[in-house]
């Protein structure tokens, strides 16, 4: 079993901005990269579930994940979504980010045929595994279950662990629910657990995870971050206290379009606030009541002038 | 709004064949698929559901079909499955239908988020259809929601009809739900709609319905083309109580696992019956005690010399 983390602090599953022509914009998405990395982000998860990650193509999101390399952004700090739901395609997207040296993939289990056993979960990733057959290969497991529908149970998660120990070195839990994620702490010591939201952030560390990937990195990596760095300060439970009341304000939107109306007003560039199908961008309006509502109930807003 | 149907009678969403190494069976496939066509197939929709269609990678999927029309298997029979979670991916895989001279696409919307909006999908579809741009591409709606979870409503489709007329030309309906079978046919006269089973083959065609598309056409295309052939005569009922009473007792075990299993059985060809993960072949002895109550409850077995 390995001993140092690969991962650990605040991860944003980066928003993917979309050009005019509906194909993911290279330049728009290195620069919110490189401005996460300096805003507090210790790591970027592309395309996962808040970077409408299955909405990109297998070639866009292998030519994205390459931008970010000759962008020279470390590949140690890259955590791209690799899951599929065809063994093959999954494969063919996990040797592509070894190749780049990327420090570790984030996987959905196949989740179109629904309620698939146990077995069959632990032999698609056990194939793909197999199939990579790279020592550099780090799989964090994707546990959401609210919307992939399909999720790793404890048994699974033990069973992967026991076979691919310097494999399967952590899972991202995006139940939502709490008691799973102290469960699967409890379980498993050791294993690189990251709460899918900065509101189990504290209660997360002091029971042994990892840290958080979280959609709201995309907007608040700062905040966050500091909750991360001062977690065993006296200051640790007020700091989480406004971190939770910022996420509950934000999630009361849509979350990926807010969040990219909430990059496109504050980056004054109306562009990023555009969505690929099936998501729907907010009207003007909308995106405008929550940008103020936010700025003024929490004080929140975005500086990109600040980080550098 | 085009006058002649594109499809109509009975329809396999094919059976995908793995070698020894997991990847799809070239020789196997169009064996199987030839086959089916002798065995009063008039149409394959391969990389549907049964197909674990969505467990094959795009490039997979594209040199299979390639395989079918290269054994000269009409193009025009093809309805291959081309929905995808991304746009691009599913625009890749229409245009290579359409370059292929395929009668038609079936079209999953995109299923990973859940509850989209109507204008989302929509859009999605618009979008598909207007980068292939091409007036030989015929898309045919895939409603199960009891997979997908997303499905297409009334109002979704309507929209999509108007907007494209010579385009989304049909539909299959695998809700299993035979009043939104009515309801579709119903609402859109001139649709080619199939339901997703051959136990609502004679309602859906007393009501309007092109045919159907169903996983037991696999191994029954000869009996529930019986029932398209004589709908009309006196026969037609008691015909389609004997393929009703089959689908039933088939469909008691696991659908795709079966349906491998009495292919492998009667090919005598132990091969035939792997599945790729998330599914789980079943057990010698499930298979056989399978095999052998479906013999002697319903008489049921294949012959794959009868049909040359």
């Amino acid at each position: 079993m390995k001993q140092t983390p690969n991962f650990s602090g605040v991860i944003a599953p980066v928003l993917t901005p979309f050009g005019e022509d509906g194909s993911p914009d290279l330049d728009r998405f290195v620069e919110h990269c490189e401005w996460l990395l300096e805003d507090g982000c210790t790591g970027l998860a592309p395309f996962g579930t808040t970077s409408e990650g299955n909405s990109i193509g297998l070639d866009e999101r292998m030519e994205l994940l390459e931008e970010l390399v000759d962008a020279e952004i470390e590949p140690a700090k890259l955590m791209p979504g690799t899951g599929a739901c065809a063994l093959s395609d999954a494969v063919l997207l996990c040797e592509h980010a070894v190749e780049l040296g990327c420090g570790g993939v984030l996987m959905l289990p196949p989740f179109y045929y629904k309620n698939p056993s146990e077995e069959g979960l632990f032999r698609f990733f056990a194939e793909v595994i197999e199939e990579v057959g790279d020592d550099d290969l780090k799989v964090y497991l994707y546990h959401i279950p609210p919307v992939a529908q399909v999720g790793f149970s404890l048994p699974l998660i033990e069973r992967l662990r026991r076979e691919f120990p310097n494999t399967v070195v952590g899972l991202k839990d995006s139940s939502g629910d709490w008691s799973n994620t102290k469960a699967i702490l409890d379980a498993f010591p050791g294993f690189e657990v990251f709460p899918g939201s900065e509101v189990f952030l504290l209660d997360g560390l002091r029971n042994g995870a990892a840290g958080c990937i979280s959609a709201t990195a995309n907007v608040s990596a700062r905040a966050i971050r500091h909750v991360f760095d001062n977690w065993q300060s006296s200051e640790a439970d007020r700091l989480q206290g406004e971190i939770t009341a910022l996420r509950k304000a934000i999630q009361a939107y849509p979350m990926i379009p807010v969040l990219k109306a909430i990059v496109a007003h504050y980056r004054e560039d109306p562009a990023w606030a555009s969505l690929r199908p099936p998501f729907v961008e907010m009207s003007e309006e909308e995106a405008e009541a929550a940008v103020r509502q936010l700025a003024e109930v929490h004080g929140f807003r975005l500086d990109f002038a600040r980080a550098a």
